[in-house]
């Protein structure tokens, strides 16, 4: 099959509006039949060279959730720091991430050193590894959603310090630490546009050369 | 609209299946709103604090293309002067883009100064701008190939001399080179393993901590 209906089109464009960056999460268990379907959303990414440099580190341990929800208290609070007056006040009240109650946490890394694809189409720019790593993500996070998943992607981290915690080869570099569970709530509307952080654009910045 | 049903979930896995990288390109043009209903996907992208770092160049004049052009050709001469023996002798067989048939083709880029955000998110991982406008591509690259149309990512580039000679501002880094328009043939086989260049693995590299 390689073709596909007007339904099928027009549901992927909501899926796209529903997908969310989720921070809140019921703390009941995700099963684990449900999320092996959505991983393999990982195997079917492009990736450059066939590469397919991701690798997925899941934390189970009390110690392995503590050392990352510490990382990210402490780098929450620099980020805080930089702020100033309303700005700082309206970060101070923002939920960030979902760490204290998501079931299933991961920290998805790149292994800059794989010999698989043999660096072809990253010579000039090897960020295309990671790059691959994000798309697959990407497939992840919509594929979560179809199945009424929530994840939510957490970036405020010193990476190199996560990676030397968690005993993680040196090679590979942080790519994202993901939550994912049953989202609390539903929207179409991003929690940084309700809480009046930022908006949308309504409109592509193109230009033609 | 919030939940989406089995036959959903089981087209989504299906165009995963079919997304790939296309190189081999049918030179009838795309129809305007048909790219337009496409490119809505980047507008419905997660993005890092809300910055929607995305800037999208298309090259329409011949003048921009064989600049293009010229850069791939360049590269690509050069990647394949770093193979020898047999991997050498394959890598010289390999289309790696269709830059000389795809009758859309745009380049996209990055803006690593943008205020938009107010830089939440990025402080530690200013990198996670980058990986926002791939996740914008990620979902193009679906949406394209659920309407039929074929695109193919190009990175066999030297990024500072594109930007440079496409006259680009200096704070935008050059993410990805995108071929668009009808494939030629359609497979759920990455070309790089028809080719014999890499496998894929059928397995997902996951440990626990």
């Amino acid at each position: 099959m390689s073709s596909f209906s007007n339904d099928f089109q027009n549901n992927l464009h909501d899926l796209m509006c529903w997908r969310r960056d989720v921070r809140r999460f019921r703390t009941d268990p995700v099963d684990e039949a449900l999320l092996a379907q959505c991983l393999t959303s990982f195997t079917l990414a492009p990736s450059v060279g066939l590469s397919e440099p991701w690798r997925i580190i899941r934390l189970e341990s009390p110690r392995a959730r503590a050392t990352a929800l510490e990382n990210y208290q402490t780098e929450n609070a620099r980020a805080l720091a930089g702020y100033d007056g309303e700005k700082a006040a309206l970060y101070s009240t923002l939920k960030l991430s979902g760490m204290q109650d998501a079931p299933v946490q991961m920290a998805v890394f790149c292994d800059e050193s794989t010999a698989k694809g043999a660096g072809l189409g990253a010579a000039t720019m090897p960020e295309m590894r990671r790059y691959s790593v994000v798309a697959a993500i990407t497939q992840f996070w919509l594929m979560t959603r179809a199945h009424g998943l929530g994840m939510g992607w957490v970036s405020i981290l010193d990476p190199l310090a996560l990676t030397r915690d968690l005993n993680i080869p040196e090679c590979w570099s942080l790519v994202a630490y993901l939550c994912i569970g049953w989202p609390e709530t539903s929207s179409d509307t991003p929690e940084l546009e309700t809480s009046g952080w930022e908006i949308r654009r309504d409109s592509l910045p193109i230009e033609t050369r």
